[in-house]
Formats: C-alpha cells, sequence, structure tokens
C-alpha cells in the first residue's frame, strides 16, 4: 500500500507514477520529466472538471428551492450562495492548507493561508504537474458540496447568521481535518483507507453535520404530530428535477476531475471509465428509486427518484474507477433503494430531514464506501470500515460541539411565529414568490 | 464516395485521413500513428462535448416543464430523468453495439453488452484514436436527445410506465438499428447519405416517433372542440426559455463534438466552424419565427420564438460544418419559419403537439437533411431523400407497432378522469407547485 | 508599453511573446514558430470558455425573469433570447470587423461582413495561433453581455421591438467603435487603458447605455409616488438565484477565456489565477452585500447578495490576472458594497433601475477599472480614468442619441393601459404563469 496512492494531492511525477501513470513517463518522456504540453492539460482539466463542480452550487440552491415551501425558498436561496462563498473564503484563509501542508502521515496540517507557487513551471520545470491555482480551484469546490448538503436537511427552521457561522467551522475546521487524514497524506491514508472523490470525505462528512444538526434543531412544527406524520411538500418539484440534472452535470467534474490527471492515456482513459460509470450508477438509483416507489407504495415518487439519483451518485463516488460497468450500475441501485427504505426510517425517528440529504448523502456515502474493495482489490473492507467510523466519529463529535456551542450562545431556531410566518419574511423580510397564490399566508 | 466518411465510429488513423486529416499525419505524426497527446485531446472532446448534450436532458425537461400545465408538471419531471436513464441502460445492454458493432454495410450490428477495450492504448499504440468509453458516453447521450423529444408531444394524456416501455423500445432497438444505417457503416452510408450530427438519425427519429404516438394517443380532452382550436398553454414560461437556453448551450456538444476529433489543426478548426454555424442557425431560427408571427400574428410568441431557435439548431445539424455563416444563418432561418407554419398545420389535422416537438425536430430535421446538398459537393439530393424516407419509414412502421402494442395490451391512455385531475395527482399522487394558485383545480 | 499588451486579437506569435509567454516559445518550439498541439488548445480554449460565456445569456434571463413581476415575465425572456440572436447577426455582419479589422491606432476598423480565414494553418503553419472561428464565438459571446444588461434595467416598460432596435444599434456600433479603440488595438490601447476582460468595455457600456435609457424612459408608473418609493417586488426569487449561478459560472470563461491562449504553462497559469481570483471576487461581493444589508437594514437582501456577487464578478474583470487573492477578494468586496449604497441613489435620482444593472456592472465596472493601477504596475490611474471617461461619454452621447431618436420615431414606452396590464399580455398576449395567483391582475 502506498500511502501516495490515497493522497489527493500529487507530488508531481513521483506522485503521478505511483498511481499507475508508468505508461506516461514511458511514452511521453524520460522519466521524471514532464512536458509543458502535459501541465497544461493537467490543469485544464482541474479548471473544466472545476467548473463543473463550482455549478453544482446551483444544483444544491435549485433542490432545496423546489424542495422547501414557499415561504421559506428565498431564505434558502441566500444560504445556498452565502456557504459557497463562505467555503471560498475560509478554504483560503485556512482550509488548503490545514487539509494538505505537511501533514505527513499525521492528522492535521499547518495554518497559514494559501498561497500558490508556480516559480518551477515557469521557470521550464513541469514536474510539479499542474498549476497550483488550478488545484486550489478543484479542491475549495468540494468543500462547498458538504456544506450545501447540510442546508437542505436544516431548513426552514434554522436562524441565519448561526447556520452560516456553522458553515464557516465545517468548512474552516472539521472538513479540513478529516480530510488531511486521508487526501491530506494523513494516518488514515496510511491506514489504506480508500475514498476516490468523497463518498466519506465530502458526502457523509455533509451528512453527518446535517444528521447532528437535525437531531439538536428539532423538527419543524406540525411535521410529526399526534396524528402522525404530516408531509410538508415543497412547492416547486420542476426546479428541484432542475437542481438533481444539474448535480448529474457536476459529478462528471467531481468524480472525472479526481483522477487528478489527463495528460497520459491511462488518465483520459481512467477518466472516462468514471465519466460512464458515474452516469449508470445514477442511473441505477433512479430506475430503482422508482422501481421500489411503485412497488411498495403504489406510485412512483418524483422526489425519491430525484435523490435515488443523488445516491446513486454518490455510491459510486468511493470508487468510480475500478467497477465493470454492470457492477456501477448496481451500487448506485443499491444507493437508490437506500433512499426509498432510509426516508421512511429517518421520520419514524423524528428527524426532520427537509429535502432528504442524510438518506441521499450519508447512507448511500457508506454504502459506497464500503463497497470498494468489492471491485477493487487495493481496498479492505476494515480500512474502509475504519474511515467510515473514524470520519463518522470526528465528524459527529465536532458537528455537536459546533451545534452545542452555537445553541446555547446565539440560539440556532427561529422563533415559533418566526416559523409559522416563514423565514422569508421572518429573516428577511421579503418572499421568493410574491404575487403565487397563497405565498407565505399558506400552510 | 468513402464509407468511412459517413460513419460515426471511426476507425482510428485510416478513417481520420478519410475525413480530411492528411495535415493531422503529415505534420504531428508519421502515418498510421497518432501520438499520446492526440489520443488524449480526441478523448477529452469527447467528454466535454459529452457533457453538454448530457446536459441536454436537463434543458427538455425544462422545456416541457414550462409548456405543460401545472396539474401535469410534476409528471413530465419524472418522465424526463426516467427517459434519460432507461436511455443509459439500453445503450448499454444492447444498443450500442447493436449499432456499431460489425454493421459491414449491412442493417444492424450484433446483440451483445457493450464493453470498452483500451489495451492498445494502454500498451502504448494509440491508433485507436480515443478512449472507448469517452466515445460510448458521447453516442450514449444522442440516444437520450431521441427519446425527450418523444415526451413532451405525448405529454398531460399518457400513462407513466407505458410511455417508459416505449422509451425502452425505441433506445434499444429502433434508434440503433436505423442508427446502423448511417453512423454505423450500413447500407445507408454506403448510399452516400450524409447526417454529420443527427438531423435525421436523432432529431427526426424523435419526431417520428412522437407524430406516431400522438396519432394513436390522440389530443388532449378539450384541445379540439366543435367551438374550434382551445390553447391550453404551459404553466411557466421562464423555466421553458431557461431550457431552450439549455438545449442551445448543448447543441456546441451535440454537433461539435460529432467531427469526433479534436486533435488536428484541421478537426479544430472544424469544431469552430460548426460552432459558429450552429449558433447562427440558431439566431436565424429565433428571428424568423419571431418576424413571422409579428406579421402573421400581429403579435410576437415566445413559444414560437423557443421554437424557432430549436428549428434553427435541428436544421443545421445534419451539415453545420460545410456552410458558409450566412448560409447556416438561412438554413436556421427557414427551420424556424417552418415552425411558425407547421404549429398551426398540425392543429388543422387535430394532431396534439403540447410542446411544438414535431414542427421543430421533425419538420426542420428533415429540411436540414435535404439541405445538405446546398453547401456540401459530397452530398447529393437523391442520396438525402433516400435516408429521410427509409429512415422515416422504418421508424413510422417500428413505432406504430410499439405504440399499437402498448395500446391492446396494458393501454397507453390515462383515463378520462385522471386526465382532468392531472397525471402528477392521478399517476404520482403529488403537486409540482402545491401552493400556487389554482393548481391541479385549473383548467 | 506595448500596444500589442492591450489588444485582444492576438497577432500570432509575436504578440503571445508580447504578452510575456517567452517561455512558450523557449521551451516548447522554436521562436516564431507554434505547433499543431499549441493550436488546438489555444481554440479549445476559446471554445469551452465561449461557451460559458455564451450560458450567461441564460444567466440574464433567469436572474431577469425572476425580478420582474409575472405580468412581464415572458416578455423580458422573449427581450433575452432575442437579444442574443441580435447580437449573433449583427456581431457577424459588421461588429467584428468593425472592432478589429485595421484598427491601427485609430477609432474604428471597417465596414465588412466577418469572414475566418484559416488557410495558413491548414497548411501546416500555426503561428496564427487558433482557428479564426473560436475567436469570432468567444468575442460575440462578449457583445451579447453588454446588451443583456440593458434589458433588465428597462424592462417592465419599454417596447419590444423599439428596444430591439436599440440592441441593433449598440451591437453593431456603438459597441464595436468603444471596443476598437481598446482591444482593437486603437487609440486607447495606445494611450496606455488596461481592461482585461471588459470591466469598461462590456460592463459599463451595458451600463451606460442601460442608464442612458431608464433616464429617456423615465420610471415604472407607481414606483416613485407622493408618498415614497414603492418597491415592486420580483416574481421568483429562486429563478434570480439560479441566473446569478450561471452568471457566476460563466464569469469563469468570460475572464479566464480573456487570457486569449492556452497553449504555454504560463498562459495555464494565468488562467488558473483568474479563475480563483474571479471566484473570490464574487465571494467578496456577496459577503460585503449581505454584512452591510445586515447592519443598514438590519435583514439580509437577497437580491442584494446576488447583485453582490455580480457587482464582485465585475469588479475584478478588469484585472483578475494580476491581484494576490486577498486583494482580489477586497476589490471584488468593495463592488459589492458599492451595489448596496448605489441602489438606493438611484432611488432618490428617481432612476429606475429594474434588477439593479446599473450599480452592479456600470458602478461596479468604473470602480474595477480605477482598481487597476492598484495591483498592476503596468496600469496608471491617468490611462484608466481616460478610458473610463473616454468610452462613458462616447456610449452616454451615442446612447442619447439612439434612444431619442427611437423615442421621437416610434416611441419606446408602452401605453399606461398596457404598462398596468403588464407587456405579456399588450405586447405578446400571453401569460407567462397563467395558472400562478394573482397573475396579470396583480399589482
Amino acid at each position: 500500500m502506498n500511502i501516495q496512492k490515497n493522497k489527493r494531492r500529487l507530488g508531481a511525477v513521483a506522485a503521478m507514477t505511483a498511481t499507475g501513470l508508468a505508461i506516461f513517463t514511458a511514452s511521453s518522456a524520460t522519466a521524471g520529466e514532464l512536458t509543458e504540453t502535459q501541465y497544461i492539460l493537467n490543469t485544464f482539466s482541474f479548471l473544466v472538471h472545476g467548473f463543473l463542480v463550482m455549478f453544482m452550487a446551483a444544483g444544491f440552491a435549485m433542490l432545496e428551492s423546489g424542495l422547501v415551501r414557499s415561504k421559506n425558498t428565498a431564505t434558502i436561496c441566500l444560504k445556498n450562495i452565502a456557504l459557497y462563498s463562505i467555503a471560498g473564503l475560509t478554504f483560503y484563509i485556512i482550509g488548503y492548507n490545514l487539509m494538505y501542508a505537511g501533514v505527513d502521515g499525521g492528522y492535521m496540517g499547518s495554518f497559514q493561508i494559501w498561497g500558490g507557487d508556480n516559480a518551477d513551471a515557469l521557470a521550464g520545470n513541469f514536474d510539479g504537474g499542474y498549476a497550483a491555482e488550478s488545484d486550489w480551484f478543484f479542491q475549495m469546490v468540494f468543500v462547498a458540496t458538504a456544506a450545501s448538503i447540510v442546508s437542505g436537511t436544516l431548513a426552514e427552521r434554522i436562524k441565519l447568521w448561526p447556520f452560516l457561522a456553522f458553515v464557516v467551522i465545517l468548512t474552516a475546521v472539521i472538513y479540513p481535518i478529516q480530510g488531511a487524514w486521508q487526501w491530506g497524506g494523513g494516518w488514515l491514508s496510511e491506514a489504506g483507507f480508500s475514498d476516490f472523490a468523497g463518498s466519506t470525505l465530502v458526502h457523509s462528512v455533509g451528512g453527518w453535520a446535517a444528521l447532528t444538526g437535525a437531531l439538536i434543531l428539532g423538527a419543524r412544527k406540525g411535521k410529526y404530530t399526534s396524528g402522525g406524520i404530516h408531509p410538508l411538500p415543497g412547492a416547486n418539484l420542476p426546479l428541484a428535477t432542475l437542481g438533481t440534472f444539474i448535480l448529474w452535470l457536476g459529478w462528471f467534474g467531481f468524480n472525472g476531475g479526481s483522477q487528478l490527471a489527463l495528460a497520459s492515456a491511462a488518465d483520459a482513459i481512467a477518466i472516462s471509465t468514471i465519466y460512464i460509470n458515474t452516469n449508470i450508477a445514477a442511473v441505477g438509483g433512479v430506475l430503482a428509486a422508482m422501481v421500489l416507489t411503485q412497488l411498495v407504495y403504489k406510485k412512483v415518487d418524483l422526489s425519491m427518484a430525484l435523490n435515488g439519483a443523488i445516491a446513486g451518485l454518490v455510491s459510486i463516488t468511493a470508487g468510480p474507477d475500478s467497477p465493470a460497468m454492470g457492477q456501477a450500475l448496481l451500487i448506485g441501485a443499491v444507493g437508490g433503494a437506500l433512499v426509498v427504505f432510509l426516508v421512511p426510517l429517518l421520520d419514524k425517528f423524528k428527524i426532520d430531514d427537509v429535502v432528504g440529504a442524510i438518506p441521499a448523502h450519508l447512507g448511500a456515502g457508506i454504502w459506497g464506501t464500503l463497497a470498494v474493495p468489492l471491485t477493487n482489490a487495493d481496498a479492505s473492507f476494515a480500512a474502509q470500515i475504519t474511515g467510515v467510523v473514524a470520519i463518522g466519529g470526528f465528524v459527529i463529535v465536532a458537528s455537536t460541539i459546533a451545534w452545542l456551542a452555537l445553541k446555547f450562545t446565539v440560539g440556532i431556531r427561529v422563533s415559533e411565529e418566526d416559523e409559522m410566518l416563514g423565514l422569508d419574511q421572518a429573516e428577511l423580510g421579503m418572499e421568493a414568490y410574491p404575487e403565487f397564490g397563497r405565498g407565505s399566508q399558506s400552510l
């Protein structure tokens, strides 16, 4: 087991060779010497795949906008653009280096503002592999994704600024530290854990933070009543559908770009394989959720199908490069099935997850991580369980502390009156759809 | 006439030379020997252009969501994500090889699950041209497009599962067989037919399937009454506008990627030419539709302008590489004009096309195919007519059989009560916009 | 000061060297000789970044759809697809060559239809740098952006066809002439003005045209009354949020592609730097607008946050390559702050800007242009002021003439009855949301 293998920030040629790119150096350049063209191609891959992942912020915003009630829609829009902004700021000020700078088998990197250095490349030595800024961009958009997951679960009753304070903690500290363990080359990568693009490191982290938040925050008023579970349907399902399609699109960047290189035939083949496995895992998730909701509920549920797509995508994210296509289909289908069973299970425990993010990101994230050894001989169940438990434990503890600290200082929940009125009027003084029907007077 | 010319799956260097890439081998490598960089660039072109086409699924979903009534909106969203999923599954299990494997001048390929093989490239021989998986990805998203066309026309009265059954037949059998005739190197390509990116192979196929479906399914209740034609306006025109812009964006991938290669200056120039011709054809479609609706109806019609854009795009798709820019503008403008005249013509025959897909995809698809010889000396009207008639005839017959088989077994149309109630409540038990105005009680 | 430096259309190798790409020729090819791979990479950068900018048309359409009232939504959708179409036509017929052909230190290029020439590249000489068509595509989408800015400000009361006539004038004459002064290599570039991707040349041009239009057109009925300022809130804030995210995505193409080359390590590094500076400037804009609206109004305003993002993006556009990341953050934050103060200032002067485009594009455009010398030693305040004043003066005069000519011939404002009824019913005879709530009867 090579440490390099599980790191996310490649150390130039040495690392590229380590990831199996022998052909690269053999066919295109002498060992230890990347060409300028290779440097450019790797950089461009980070940029193109990075802008796809960036656009996932819009996907989450639309998905969540569609699944909340109209009286809370403007607020969820604001939270989404704010959390993407915060993630971009904190990852610059502290996150990146805490995650990647000098972790060396340990538990975290160093505390310092990020700064790129491309002097070598500008001097004609391209062994750095890619422009430092392109790497930063690609890593940053992943942090934002983790934060996006939390906003959906906790919608419709959490206060704006305390939520954003949690996003600061999550993106500045929690995400980078657990990230350092694996992608930063820390202890977990040495232990052989394998998580290609973040089923655990990104999706379950967001999921655990959402789950602890949901438990501490409590359910929305009127959701769980003595008369049973009262559905509070989302106001705009085409937007939720659009959001899902945008996420699906973005996932080609999320998983494909995580190959971290494009400049060898082996890389290009790997990225292509990742694209089609990512796609068919989502297919599996959609179809499994559709068939199961038809069988169980006698009607197909659109929001389950959408979450099935997301769950399929999350499931394949831990290892999109190794499965055969049929295996990827099944991995995604299990993810989609999980959603159908976990959504009512959460309701049974009165855990109120507004958009179904916990099943899709946490449930499928764990499943996908555990499934890696099924198709990847370099991974082991023991190491996978270690990673799931260690990161899960850390995020649960850290998030709980953060949520409780916020709860007992500034408070995290809006008043009952404000919740009835809707967060848009209460927190922003505006309406998302001021002309449409019942608007904020409804429900 | 070289068979290779009209095939869509290039056979490495031989084919690349055949498509006029002499410069490629002359300037960059010895004949018959692609470099690794060329292999990477071709692969990356498939991936980037492929994700643009994939996103067209979101475009169709939004276009159709915007043009149906609110009581049927969730259902059309579900159909769109389901059909994209089904296309991805069937093209893997049967479609790709039925279309491309060993057609050899004949009528279809072989029945076998797709599997890519990149052993040559991994061994340092890059004459395959690109990663097999990237090619599969790019071809797959085209199948989904054909299926998307059908859902819009038949919206608001077709049953969910029978519709999806038809999608299975269309994507697994009908599309691949006619595709084999041309892009698979079958008899039609030998006959000299020319269809660069699918005015006929994709758009008119979807259009014919939609037309036969519309005839067999019948019009929506209340559309054609003794009192005349009763418009049933779409519920959300900004979503339809968004969908059109997404389709326009995706079309750069659709046509540009169909060059199938990027790794020579000639390819890069061809793709660039395709981009600007594609764009200005859409421009022609929009402006023609706007001016004509102003002249004919004294008011500009937004949905006609949107369909004008699509018709312009469809029109140029058969030959986006050969026209001069002014010619492309005119080709698109004729497509846009066709929409303005075909929409009322369909109504005259009481053919109920909810979103106007038949004029935009079938009408403009035929026009665009027939227009190729106007700017491409290698194409002939005789061969173009042969292709249009042969593929049209095949799809009409095959689709009719499929629709009738479904009609007389499971049934394809919802009950009159369900149609009045709306498919969202009847088939899914949910509402797309539960808080907005009249909602499902309307119309 | 090298003229080449400020030109936007590079003159092959000479220009590439001038922009600091010494390493390019040194490491990859003999001086004055680009390789085919470099030609391909430059071309592909134009195409990829160009399609991102093209998609900004959808962003503006959604932003404006979300911020107008429902009775004017279909019209604003139509205007957006029409103006993008017109820009693509006029830039082909007259704009491109008026801006770029033979300006030579002067005031405008020549009047002739655009036509690309790639004979050199097809003959194996790649010193042209990229396919002519890819350059045309990338330049064209910028013109459309300038026109998009105008439509938002003047929404809800301007007549459709006169507005489109102004778009013709703006895109065919006004934009190209001022563009010739700088990017075409005219007098302003010789004077040392620096505007990397168009804070002034694109955004303030759109802003000035919008401002003169707003002054001549007058405010919407009911906005400024004796009882004070009456807010007329937009009908669909999630669409406005989506539009902002799409614009943010598109801006990576807008600024990144403006490097005009990808084919050297120095270019790849520059583009990567531009991506992260562009992103963090938007972050600064969002956070500044949020914090300031919280402090000033005691509530965070979503539309201010969205415009803050846009203002941050506009602010960095004049010089996204030179600031350190912290500087880019501050430049964007000042832009976001400007929005918070300029929006009420415009209201004080009863200048009715429906979507806030003047603060975000003109205010931040001027700021961003003046900020360039703060981080770029090659720029001077004197030259920056010269550019802002010269282009501002020209656009104000030319736009005023155009608006007044339209006003006193065909008229530019709808009747009071039509304004109350809404432009959708009055001009298009349709409704954007026919089933939702109060619809066109409202407000």
